[in-house]
């Protein structure tokens, strides 16, 4: 299989999921710019903003609202997001399968922030998982009330 | 009014408008990082990811998904474009309404990016919001047939 993300959807590569359903997954991304920076993507196959329904796209956006208040509430202690798409390689885009970045910052982080972004690394992914997920099922479980 | 983007939805404050509806404007940023540089604005004023309904979201990204559809389509001619939101003072937002970026991006520009992310203007700003709204008309035209 040539397209990563397929395969991960697929089960057949491996990846630290924060959250799947019928429509999609969220799963940490393996070079992260900070401690809990995760993917949102959608289990259908596309390629950017100009082949991805409008529908597909509302749904990543929801996701990434809903990971994007975890990781505030999470024991990552977040005070704030980026939430980004590459559409395009011009625009810095490398898997050529639509994603959505969520990238946890903290107050004051910039340096460390600018470092992450040279290092791409966590220093333990299964912990992170682990505090994102938990927090996701206290925002879900707050939304149902 | 203290919320610049509140003053510019009611017509008190100048902008360059590439979109209205009932629900959200879309204007350029008056200090782009590329030319065509623009903001997603709901109208009803929230701050970030934390107050803002999903419903409100998922009309900015279909808005922003059309916008960077008609980026590619128009005289800018971009091959790309960043999406992204900044939730948060911690995650560089310096207003604090929600809003969402669509910026342009050509094959090959890191050096006419960066040096736009430091520079920050278009010298014709009346230019690039024609070519945008033509280009949107366009989009919107193609998806209705
Ligand atoms: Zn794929
Ligand atoms: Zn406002």
């Amino acid at each position: 299989m040539s397209c990563v993300f397929c395969a991960i959807v697929a089960g057949e590569a491996p990846a630290i999921r924060i959250h799947e359903d019928d429509d999609q997954l969220a799963i940490l991304d393996i070079r992260p710019f900070t401690r809990g920076h995760t993917l949102v993507i959608p289990k259908i196959h596309t390629v950017d903003l100009t082949d991805t329904p409008a529908r597909t796209l509302a749904g990543m956006a929801a996701l990434g609202q809903r990971i994007a208040k975890a990781a505030r509430l999470s024991g990552l202690h977040a005070d704030g997001n980026n939430i980004a798409i590459n559409d395009g390689k011009a625009a810095f885009q490398t898997v050529f399968h639509i994603h959505l970045h969520v990238v946890p910052r903290r107050d004051g982080d910039k340096l460390s922030f600018a470092k992450g972004v040279l290092m791409r690394r966590d220093p333990d992914r299964e912990e992170t998982g682990r505090l994102l997920r938990e927090a996701l099922a206290k925002v879900d479980t707050a939304e149902k009330d």
